[in-house]
């Protein structure tokens, strides 16, 4: 029996008293979730108030969580969650799953979480572990000082607005910016050819959301980017797989490609400086060639450019884009792999008109960009803080690279090969037949204490031969020189 | 005649400074584009150098971009870019373009194109324009001394680190404080049943990546949230509208659709609380009724909870994701319509299981979220700022929205019948067919001085009768009632 202390002269009305006082029962457990109510005319009579206050009460306690009254006439008391101390795992739900979520996804998105790149929880590792799998500027060398400035000029300086949705395109001032630096790397583009991206990876999406369809094919170099193929078994696309020579995808190659296929290639996908993973840069006649070939078959060429700037051995060698006369190539860009990932910066270029439909599914697909972010990146380039940074850490990197090189002629078995790149953060190493299978090797070099990045996650339908990337991004010279001789250890022994 | 002066006793080779010179004269206008270089044979004679000098020399040139050799076997001076101090439109293409960008899309985003939502150059109007379509949170009140020094503080905070990528689900203790406040909406959560997006609209992205392909069938509102259709539009699912009653979705309705098309209807998606375009929220017993029809017919249910924290009038009413005991409520929240939207945070709470996918397919499609952005929420969140900030915006709108109300009731001719929300930003007009059409309606409004969002952009199929949503969120009392005051003129215009 339930009795409850109804005030009749005070101020507060019965049916708020009733209230309070079945949810102080709950809150404090002498009311328990499932147990009953009366029903609301009994409960009334009790009371000595109308039907309608009891009413009106179980009403506002319902809506603030207290009843329920599923499955039946009566109210009971309901189940109400506060936050815990700490968090565990999630609790396993007090009745069975109604859907089975993992089978509910498209194939195509089972295929994507069995992508090599996709690995997110890939553990640390032990503490001694040399990381040379890990492709994103190293954290030490970070201009973290330098970013503080910027973000606090720019919160200092916008009131609301500044915090607001930025324009369509991206912040208008960093897409200036990076007008300007293009322009330095020979390409000429307003800023009305450019659209700001989440990184590269959305320039990527955005664009194959653009130009193809499920069941489309388009035309790669092999190996390429891991997470350029989760993008392509997201978007259900085939990548026709056009070999990497040692100065760059074989034309030839590509060539037949266009040919046979010619009008159902829907796009060429290429990155012709410090190449990811195997850090070959083509050279001016490779680039005109590539450029001409796609004109001449009217096929979009993505040149991904996401390492631009890493070029530190040598003379430039200017974009494709910088010869883009009739308009074809949709160039993207980062500061992801070069400064700040956290920020997540990218951009295309591209004519305008196809900007414009980038745009428009950027808009649907999130409404805009991160406006803080986008007006500190423009604030780092304009302030020369950018170009200041690039020349400190090409010291750096350019060191590494003449370390890694050195201790892998040093170091490696005979049978091994590798590329010999002139900017960038990887290397690529081919290994005998004999020496696989691969995923054994990895296994093998991780347990000598080096992780590295297995060449299969490159390939849509990888070789026989075990390919291993070598990723410079974030070891010092002296974890190079010990990851070498690791690794040389772990490749003698199985060539033994 | 080309004459280069080659110092023969100098350090730098013969190479390095024809190249230096030919440059000087590209870049001060003595060679022009288009000029041809002299053969490599006879312009080493006439230099009295090697002919494999001039070849060096030619290639690092074209590797600079200074010359060219396309469609020939003679070298030519390129056309080389310079930022100009101010930009313009993009200029006009040296050669006519090869692709028509424009047709490549596919229809289903020239579809998008088209939906009035997606709008982003709508001009901001004439100096006295008083906006009641803008919906996001007024600038005028945003925190942004508080959310300055959350930035400060997490910037000082994290070293490299922390501007690197986040965790794959989004930065933990945002996700923490996230799961602390679905508690007191009566949700149970953990931390690993959240995944931050950017913001609520690639929350809906991701899900309807993850459930649906094209030509799928989906159940929603009508009218529902314009961006909604666009992004509909965008994944090609045909969206099955189930009519708004004054008490929210036709439940009746969405049962008979549910049973016709059983297993064929994809998800539900429903605004429960504040409703965007109507302002409707809905009671414990339609919450009840909706989540069991989606039980026994096995759908899952999509619940934006985009204005959850906009009750200021009366009880609250706790989400359907609170009475989720099954797992089949896909729960969407965002800071975006509350406060700076520049940052782009939102967050879907689902099951495990289903939250594992959409890791996977923000993964592929852009990597991972702003970390900065991400961190700083989780700091005004945790600090109480969130709390203070909601109590005083509520203030605010409880004021703007009585307003809206009394003057709607004093200004709107007979005929005229509106929403009356108990929270959020927007309530909705139904007008006499009498009063269209619709375009033609809300030009004379706009004329009249008052920005209005027309009802078409809330439906697949609009109605015939005009609709008209008004939006609060950037307009202050004063500029309500003036613009109550334009609208009720305009409209007694076409109902004489």
């Amino acid at each position: 029996m339930l009795l409850l202390r109804i005030d009749r002269k005070s101020e507060v009305p019965a049916y708020r008293q009733i209230c309070t006082e079945l949810a102080a029962l709950v809150d404090e457990g002498s009311l328990s979730p499932g147990d009953r109510l009366p029903p609301t005319r009994r409960f009334a009579i009790t009371l000595g108030v109308h039907r309608s206050t009891v009413v009106r009460a179980y009403d506002e306690l319902r809506a603030l969580g207290y009843l329920e009254s599923r499955g039946g006439s009566y109210s009971t008391v309901r189940r109400r969650e506060r936050p815990p101390a700490t968090w565990g795992a999630p609790e396993p739900a007090a009745e069975p799953p109604l859907l089975d979520w993992a089978s509910m996804a498209r194939p195509s998105l089972r295929a994507v979480r069995g992508q090599g790149a996709m690995d997110t929880t890939r553990a640390p590792g032990p503490p001694g572990m040399i990381d040379l799998d890990r492709l994103s500027a190293d954290p030490a060398l970070a201009p973290d000082d330098e970013l503080r400035r910027c973000l606090k000029s720019v919160l200092a300086r916008t009131r609301g607005g500044g915090l607001d949705y930025a324009e369509a395109a991206g912040w208008r001032s960093l897409r200036e910016v990076i007008a300007g630096r293009l322009c330095r790397h020979g390409v000429a583009v307003s800023p009305d050819e450019i659209l700001i991206t989440a990184g590269a990876q959305e320039a990527l999406d955005l664009l194959l959301r653009y130009l193809t369809a499920p069941g489309d094919r388009i035309a790669v170099e092999a190996p390429t980017y891991g997470m350029g193929h989760a993008l392509f078994l997201l978007h259900e696309v085939v990548p026709v797989e056009v070999p990497m020579r040692s100065d760059g995808m074989d034309l030839d190659r590509l060539e037949r490609v266009l040919r046979r296929r010619r009008g159902r290639v829907k796009l060429v996908y290429s990155m012709p400086s410090f190449h990811n993973p195997t850090g070959i840069t083509t050279n001016q006649e490779h680039r005109e060639r590539l450029l001409l070939l796609c004109e001449e078959y009217r096929v979009p060429l993505i040149e991904d450019g996401f390492e631009e700037e890493m070029k530190y051995f040598g003379q430039a060698v200017l974009p494709v884009k910088s010869m883009d006369s009739r308009g074809i190539v949709l160039y993207v860009g980062t500061f992801s792999k070069v400064v700040f990932p956290g920020l997540r910066v990218g951009w295309v270029a591209a004519p305008h008109e196809a900007i414009l439909r980038l745009v428009d599914i950027q808009h649907a697909s999130r409404i805009a960009g991160n406006t803080v972010a986008q007006a500190a990146a423009a604030r780092f380039c304009a302030g020369g803080g950018f170009e200041a940074y690039l020349r400190r850490i090409h010291r750096f990197y350019r060191k590494r690279m003449q370390t890694l090189l050195r201790e892998l002629e040093r170091r490696l078995p005979d049978g091994v090969s590798w590329t010999r790149p002139t900017g960038g953060y990887t290397a690529w190493l081919e290994l005998p037949e004999r020496m696989g299978p691969e995923d054994e090797l990895v296994a093998e070099i991780e347990a000598a204490g080096v992780r590295v990045g297995p060449g299969r996650r490159y390939f849509a339908r990888p070789p026989a031969e075990p390919h291993l990337r070598l990723c410079i991004a974030c070891a010092d010279e002296m974890r190079i020189e010990e990851g070498c001789r690791r690794l040389g250890r772990a490749l003698e022994d199985r060539s033994g």
